[in-house]
């Protein structure tokens, strides 16, 4: 005889792509009335886990009261479907995502708890694991925004997301890097420093993230030039062969939970000094250097806004690097204006070109930031006495031999291409005449951002002066590049807010 | 001649209700290669302005790749359907949604900038539209954790607070309430202090709030005996009648802003002294009471843990309300272990009921603190002289006219139910003989909340011991309910991961 009750061996469900893209969040859409739903006693918004035969995913709950599923179904998020490698009618059991226990440390900051070694691995094993969900990585990157990391919970965090990644060996003693702390538009040194480094007989593999708060990083402006998403393999054979290489920290899977973090930092637009440190110094362990060399911009509207903040960065990262074992240099530099003329990724690549061609539109500061951090990583790395790195560095230009190696690091990494424009601009003239007397950086960087920087890669801004150039009313400050018109005629919008972005100083007569 | 470009006028398109829940958080869901998403640049994520001809609101993109969307269509989740009041297939423009402006406040105030009046006044409004997203009002939340916030800043809070949403006038001299800062299970007072206030002849429409971090609030618990979703209309007709109602704070708009706080303190288990301060004080003010008197339970396992901790807090409370133009007085009472049998909403309502009863079952603690509380107000509003009032509010119990009051209230509200009885219950036994030495008040909440409460209203636990009691190994010390299996299964798996939740301490012979 039948039991006329509720079947209760069916706590299964077959999983559908739903085609919705959720950014990294996964999500699963589950109906009310499903049998699951109701005997786990699951809601809109529920932490639950997912489970196939041979993986498992923690997914938000998102209810569904209408037939787009059926009984039989949930729908998974494109995030959710990668993640949990999932094949469409594939069979999935449910229950309630065990809380992220880690929380209560994160709680504990909040209320003045330092981290300790033991809950700041916990915490970045359950970032990695993907057990927090969006509103409580706010909350862990708010609790140490700003200087509210020790040296000692600094240092904890760093070992911790090293311990969550994998580890790059490069089978040489020295292995060069180098970072800049951002927050100056334009200041694309990186692709010219590793060819300069490169060719000059070191070994440099670097590994460059994504724009956070900026218009672009390395990576988005590299991404125009040539692949970035480069296996671990393919980066160890570009390197074997050229010396160096510039590719996507992420795709590699240094430091995991950076990245989840960075996405959250990126959409609050915030900034924290020991996520910063924890940041740079984790992803460069992970990748095997040994001698990094980091550029601090110091200017009142770049990211580090004075020498005092400044020097007390720089102490956190050589003592974090030291404490990790490796060694750490840093240089501080002028902050006050972009660098280079573009600001966004394909904008910025065509620089890089025109520098390392030695072009007479090459702007002259990006090349004159580039040798001297280049200059100072050859001197760490013992191929330029003290002193004299900048002058060979310099040499590596003008003679050809950087370029050439930036083509050939290019076609190992998959081919140089042509960066691509934008199918929109608009010039933005000075509006009176005098001396260009002061740039908002962060105005500026936003601007890029609303035309469509670094998503679309040929947004941005095109800069047509320096600080001091004198303008006439009719001469163009600037354009704006943009891919859809919507994201122009916002930045347009936005710029005619924000007035003070450039302030033209009229002459004394 | 027609033009053979994209066609410029098609900005709009169809609104369809895709019936699924993403709780709070308005989702819009766009076909990837639609025109508005190309021409507009929206990606997944992206905060974009949906407008119809009559309302606008601000959703979260997410994008769609498949077919469950025609090329006319956009979707809408339920709380983006509620929220724009839309119909099917109604027409509807889309843009970038202004960056929330006030956020940039919010990361001030996390570098160390304190909020101004000004700035809290942005944010609370920003709040309010709905231009926060999650993890934006996660970030805020958090940099107000804690003891963050200054008495200045709290007050600048609650004003925005209050001025955010509507307020009320009873029209009377003066208007009692009462409020318990919480995180002692089963502290159920409310409903009997109105009972007898409003039976002395004072005016207490009380509002009350829902569950943030507890297994229930009074709404919750209320809900479980009369509908507590009362119209402005409605309490006012109640309170005119009875001179008292027990009304969900929320429905009535008061604080708006608090409640949208509410639900990602809740997430986040996260409390803070500013915002409690400010979300106390803000739904009096605007509730239009007068004479405030605010129950601090203080207890190692309770929200205020310490002496000095609840009395920083009764100074915040006090200034603030004497800021805002009303008489604030605190009451400490012992937080140590849960008050009553029931924890729990439905559980909750069954001691209350007891208390006004004169039951015998029902718990005298309870009733100790319902009458000292009432005793409080009964001075406060000189219908009791000094020293007198808790004497009053017994004699309003025993004499059976609180009873009689609070059934005219829930008549009034639309009428007296009996609470629901859980479907599966689980009793704990005490393990060992011994005397019952300790109850960790936040274990026992969570265990409530794992077990369903307050979502599954009969959902909780149902206490048979209190400190100090006797017991066998097999004495149950309470018993599990739940409505449905998967949650009593997960509340028992997390009591065996927490064997500290109740000590017992063996007798000395």
């Amino acid at each position: 005889m039948s039991d006329p009750a509720e079947p209760k061996t069916i706590n299964y469900l077959l999983l559908r792509r739903m085609g919705i893209d959720t950014h990294q969040e996964p999500v699963i859409y589950m109906r009310q009335d499903c049998y699951v739903c109701r005997s786990e006693g699951f809601d809109a918004q529920s932490r639950i886990t997912v489970s196939t035969g041979t993986r498992s995913i923690i997914a938000t709950v998102n209810m569904v009261t209408t037939d787009i599923l059926s009984h039989q179904e949930v729908g998974l998020s494109e995030s959710a479907w990668r993640r949990l490698q999932a094949t469409e009618g594939e069979k999935a059991t449910f229950s309630h995502a065990k809380p992220a226990e880690s929380m209560s440390s994160v709680r504990g900051k909040i209320y003045g708890t330092p981290f300790s070694s033991q809950s700041a691995t916990e915490i970045v094993n359950d970032i990695t694991d993907g057990s927090y969900s969006d509103i409580q990585l706010a909350s862990f990157v708010t609790s140490c925004a700003g200087s509210r990391l020790s040296t000692n919970e600094i240092i904890s965090l760093t070992e911790a997301m090293v311990a969550c990644g994998s580890k790059l060996d490069w089978g040489s003693q020295q292995v060069m890097d180098k970072h800049c702390v951002g927050g100056l538009p334009g200041n694309r040194t990186t692709p010219i420093v590793v060819a300069i480094v490169a060719a000059s007989g070191l070994i440099m593999p670097k590994t460059s993230s994504r724009a956070i708060t900026s218009p672009a990083g390395t990576a988005d402006t590299m991404e125009t030039l040539t692949p970035v998403n480069l296996s671990l393999k393919t980066m160890r054979s570009v390197v074997e062969k050229e010396g160096g290489c510039i590719a996507w920290g992420g795709s590699v899977s240094l430091s995991p939970a950076d990245d989840i973090l960075i996405r959250i930092e990126k959409a609050l637009d915030l900034d924290s000094e020991g996520q910063l440190v924890a940041s740079v110094i984790s992803k460069k362990i992970a990748a095997g250097s040994t001698d990094v060399l980091i550029d601090i911009p110091i200017g009142v509207t770049a990211k580090v806004r004075s020498q005092n903040y400044g020097r007390k960065l720089a102490k956190q990262l050589i003592k974090t690097g030291e404490a990790l074992g490796i060694t750490v240099k840093t240089l501080f530099s002028d902050g006050l204006q972009p660098v280079g003329h573009g600001i966004g990724p394909a904008l910025e690549a065509r620089d890089i070109l025109q520098v390392l061609n030695n072009h007479h539109h090459g702007p002259q500061d990006l090349r004159d930031r580039a040798t001297t951090i280049a200059g100072e990583i050859l001197e760490m790395g013992k191929v330029a006495p003290q002193g004299q790195g900048k002058r060979l560095a310099e040499h590596k230009i003008s003679s050809g031999e950087a370029w050439v190696k930036f083509q050939a690091i290019c076609e190992a990494q998959g081919g140089l291409k042509t960066p691509p424009n934008a199918a929109y601009t608009h010039d933005v003239a000075a509006g009176k005449a005098g001396i260009v007397s002061y740039i908002n950086n962060r105005v500026i960087a936003k601007l890029a951002k609303l035309a469509g920087a670094p998503a679309a890669p040929s947004a941005g801004l095109d800069f047509h002066v320096k600080l001091g150039d004198k303008v006439c009313s009719d001469t163009p400050l600037f354009t704006i590049h943009s891919e859809a018109p919507g994201e122009l005629q916002y930045a347009i919008n936005f710029l005619n807010d924000h007035p003070g972005a450039i302030s033209i100083e009229e002459e004394s007569i």
